[in-house]
């Protein structure tokens, strides 16, 4: 791709090999290329390397493996993630880019781009695509085949960080990749990831469902799917989100509100020209 | 089964060839039953005759077809339905029984069962199973695989229409055969159906979302999957069921505006008490 730095050389090193990371491991080294981790648990390596996710796994930041990596991916908490970058950054390369999976923008990118030194360059990403469980062992690349993969490029960032930002989404095998400003990007995922999540969570939690799974259908199991949530990482998220978030829930309650009103005022001609309206825009998101 | 009227020579009747209609017939001529049926449209008989789904089919309500049943399965709007019984209820022969596919109970069983000849049992019942589509051209026995069948008998049923109906849902396929008093299946269904459609249109209709396919996941996806809904079935099976649908869209709305509290406050800690209780409920509603 033009600009982009990657060729079949290329050396990636994935920081964080859990659900996320893996499934970037795995990707990678499918499509060819050396892929080799840092990561806080041996039972990770162990996991990645007898599936031949990885080539080489260690818990300890080795200064020689930082140096060597041509592409870093940051698979981290957002916090954890702005850490490593102060703490380690001194090992990098010139020239080498850095890249992340973060799920929100905002208090991140920015943050990382201020504090690392200018030979290095930082283009975050955000793949649109993971399971409700947590660790290494969940890991599939298949969960990238048909979804969106979405690079944040800043005014910082060069052209060739971001081809080679986007190149990266294609060989991970994303059906879609696009580009958005961090700000955009953390308004979208505000409505189109967080609050799905908090309604989602608040529907299992808003009624004592004892014994209720003897009575369901599908459609509770669809919108309950993922609250089976990561309450460390999400509560992270959220907070870093939080006006943004706080908008889209007041937006989704103004609405409801409205619904309520006209399903108490028998109103039957308004509730069904909403219905319409939802089941004509639900088909632009169906799975390509 | 004990006192169910079923024998491998019983005949069956469809009523309303739709989706659940369909799926029904498919289910029962696999399970080498007769199965013939009654519905609006050529093309639908059409349909089924050709994919060997029933042994015949009409539009119109034949006297000898109706006499014949001797299980009439009902797969109708409600009050279609229900004109139906007042219209056409003198063809039916004594000793028939009659069941439902019905979303809601409260409006329709006790007033099928109070217009109804007193030699004709009614016995309502609700496979929780269904597809976003309707016709029978999307109908699929396999939906009841792994699903919940609801039988809601009242006092005005016997123990022999009971037990055919909970044979039907075995018959059917599907995995967990429950009984339910018509009042608390509304109540129950206010919670996990229509309150689940309700978000769903709510979660479509919030945000003007031009263009945001393009950074979508799957968790947005699941959630608004329901919302492809029949505007007409749906307003009608709220309007059936208001009272209880507001009440648990109530107890939405405060749990909602509690966890709005917690992310405007940076509660961290109550959010997560959240997210852990519900991460721990859900696994109970997982499929087996």
């Amino acid at each position: 791709m033009n600009g982009s730095i990657i060729t079949k050389n290329t050396k990636f090193l994935i920081v964080g090999l859990g659900v996320i990371g893996g499934s970037y491991a795995q990707a990678l080294t499918r499509a060819g290329y050396t892929v080799s981790c840092i990561t806080r648990s041996e039972d990770s390596i162990r996991y990645a390397l007898e599936r031949k996710m990885i080539s080489y796994g260690t818990t300890r930041v080795e200064p020689s493996l930082v140096a060597e990596a041509d592409i870093i991916v940051f698979a981290l908490y957002p916090e954890i993630f702005i850490k490593w970058i102060e703490d380690n950054q001194s090992l990098f390369r010139a020239g080498t880019i850095i890249t992340d999976v973060t799920g929100v923008k905002g208090g991140v990118v920015k943050k990382v781009q201020s504090i690392l030194h200018p030979d290095v360059e930082f283009i975050a990403a955000h793949p649109m695509a993971g399971r409700e469980r947590s660790g290494v062992e969940y890991s599939d690349a298949a969960v990238f085949k048909g979804a969106n993969y979405i690079v944040t490029p800043t005014e910082a960032n060069s052209a060739r960080a971001i081809a080679t930002c986007r190149e990266l989404g294609e060989i991970l095998g994303f059906a879609r990749i696009s580009e958005l400003s961090p700000e955009a990007h953390d308004e979208m995922i505000a409505f189109l990831s967080q609050l799905t999540h908090v309604i989602a969570v608040t529907l299992m939690t808003c009624t004592d469902c004892e014994g209720m799974e003897k009575y369901t259908g599908d459609s509770f199991r669809d919108l309950t799917r993922i609250s089976k949530i990561n309450d460390l990482m999400w509560s992270e998220l959220f907070l870093l989100n939080k006006d943004a978030l706080l908008a889209q829930m007041d937006a989704f309650s103004r609405e409801f509100e409205r619904f309520r009103r006209d399903l108490e005022a028998g109103d039957s001609d308004s509730m069904r020209a909403t219905m319409r309206l939802s089941a004509e825009r639900r088909t632009r998101f169906d799975k390509k």
